[in-house]
């Protein structure tokens, strides 16, 4: 059991170093004026799945490391405590914009590079997904089985022989995050988290970025919703077939 | 001892998430309106790898997370153990036609996308494994030796000191598969597991894909018997061997 | 506690492992006649990462493997203890030079070709760092934002139950620095460690390369200072937070 | 202590897999008919490192899993015990014919198709290492100074508390392997291995495939003493300084 302080705090590191890798790789990709422009979608996959491994180790000994509210939900249904989800989650928002700002302060000047209007790219997809084809029901649907993905392998990693012990659980979460990324990601840009997608595409809308377009709103329950349903999903599952 | 039902609900949990996994994989790099398309081989070879990372972790409290017949039969002859190999394989079999079906609800939109019969693509890739070159005694050899390099030390590992306390097993074994992918999937796209290759080919045939092509049952036989000879052989040398 | 001497051994080792191996993949991407040539960001982020597994498990028994000024400081801040900072530094700085010359000697003839004028390269990106866009007050946030984002999560890391115990430490610190080149690296190449600059550029110097062009002085106190002022940074986070 | 019979399968076993393996992932990215055709170095590095990864594992149980001349000798001058190295040593070349072999079976279409002389391409490199540069001196210190890269870790991983308890030592040394490729494979192509660059070659000499071209004898002393200095020269620093 973690202190409400840490359990604040920690996922507001977490998320932050989260976001931060995981914007940061959008942004290296992206991004003209960067050594890593247009390395590909595994350099991606790996930045996101690093970026887990960075930051839920760091809040790990503070709250355990969730940084996303599907799996604070998925854990919630499996053990029902509900008493601290409000907090995670709430610093799990905190951290997401907060990481987004720190990306964006990491790439200052290629973000600043961004107001040459010849040149300039789009830059939402550095912050938030955005699906390849714009499908609700569809999209819906990728998240929701791409959260299960991730949550219902997480809730069962609990339960092998000395994973927790050795320390080796959060590294194995993060090849998991890698291969999401790679297998499940193709559709919508796999969210699979509500505050990694809410959280920066909030930052997007306020921060100062030269042709920075639209913040796509109209999108943005579906990477809230669809990893809810997806974290809730594999809590059931998980109770029902463990 | 894994209960009867904890082997079935296991093994078919597992596989799906292993299928859903790898044919995600294949169908993020083959289909259009994919974020990774053409992102080429060594995607493909950590998609399945981490694919069996998520599929084992999850599948190995209920089961031990074999998800493939030729792991099962090579165990069996290691173990003399085979009142439950059928559990395994039905399990197996279930979980795999499951997980296409889960890729294929993943990937929806691409794949109704494929309804534009000027950009229609060739699906069954996706699903199963087909050979550069058709040549029958050679795909088999290849699928024999592929095998064998993916269950003899899949034996072994058992032997090493610590490997299995601390949880380390399964994350070797997706680097395995890795590698396997990148060393030995040149010539027949590596089945080494009858049901990754047999139970999404069913799927294929069955599901709703526009301009889907066929489902090639000529060579389906190989990546079962291949993988099936592939398993044995690895029991029988590690039994004479260790 | 290490001896004296042991630091000072372990150090020079170690780092000089780590810049070998990181000066060797920048190396391999960049000259003429090498297989790796233009091989891409990924290479030279996981080669980095390697080089850190590499250089830190084999200082590990001897010096606890800083190989970094800034872990050093960190860590220092963390614990309070200074009595061997020096000796630490000192050890950095003499195996990062050390190293260089090591690249330089396992890639001489791949130097020596650079004497043909019409293909010759510039090649003080193989030793040392240089910023995309050359704007020192964002170039030096870049830096102390990624260094933030090696040393903190490194001291989280001896909180996180078992895994020092198991050895699994060092591999994570070496994906976590993969992670940071993926997605910070972008717009200064991180250096996120002095003496992995200032020692290479050093080297640069004065060894007898064909066309090697400038060592670039003006730019040289930027990955010092930043990831100083990182690891100090992340030294009090922690204190604060932890 | 290993029993003779034990070091002697252990050897040609986990040699052979490494073998397969490794020229496996050559013959992936070189031959015409292959999924993994032109897939890059990063593939190439990573197809060795678990190929490393397969054997030794494998061999661990019964003969430590060496798989490589230098090694061996890196370990007798550390530890004084020279009684088995012969049979490490045969064992090991052994293997290396055997895994040639297995590889040129795996890619039996393949390298038949290379009987079309319009297409066919040199095979040599698939097998065996070649320095890009012909200068030999300066792939004798290339080819010493990786494998001191490779063995001077592998002797330091034993001082590392739980590394080799919880079985991860290993997967570290997969890694490494992987690193030395990335970064200091430009030159030469790394052998950093006798036995893995002498078995493949005597395997290329002898095998019958379609205008293979010449097994480049004048350069083969090279990645044998290159290796055998440099795990000695390991194994005394390591005396010398640990």
């Amino acid at each position: 059991m973690y202190s409400n302080g840490d359990v604040l705090v920690g996922e507001i590191i977490g998320t932050a170093i989260l976001i931060l890798f995981g914007a940061g790789v959008c942004a290296a990709v992206t991004l003209n004026h960067s050594k890593a422009k247009s390395a590909g979608w595994v350099v991606i996959a790996f930045g996101w799945g690093f970026g887990v491994l960075a930051g839920a180790y760091t809040a790990g000994p503070l709250s355990g490391g969730h940084l996303n509210p599907a799996v604070t939900v998925g854990i919630a249904i499996d053990t029902g405590e509900w008493g601290q989800v409000h907090l995670y989650v709430i610093g799990q928002m905190i951290g997401a914009v907060l990481g987004a700002v720190l990306c964006w302060a990491t790439y200052y000047a290629q973000f600043q590079a961004n107001a040459d209007a010849d040149k300039a790219l789009p830059t939402l997809g550095i912050f938030s997904t955005a699906p390849e084809i714009r499908n609700p029901a569809a999209n819906l649907v990728t998240e929701i089985i791409a959260t299960v993905g991730l949550v219902l392998p997480i809730l069962a990693f609990g339960l092998t022989k000395g994973l927790g012990e050795s320390g080796t659980a959060t590294l194995v979460v993060a090849f998991l995050v890698v291969g999401i990324g790679l297998s499940l990601g193709g559709p919508t840009g796999y969210a699979i988290n509500p505050a990694r997608d809410l959280g920066p595409r909030i930052a997007h809308a306020f921060l100062p970025i030269p042709n920075k377009g639209g913040s796509d709103w109209s999108y943005s329950w579906i990477p809230v919703a669809g990893p809810l349903i997806g974290g809730a999903l594999s809590g059931i599952v998980f109770n029902a077939a463990f």
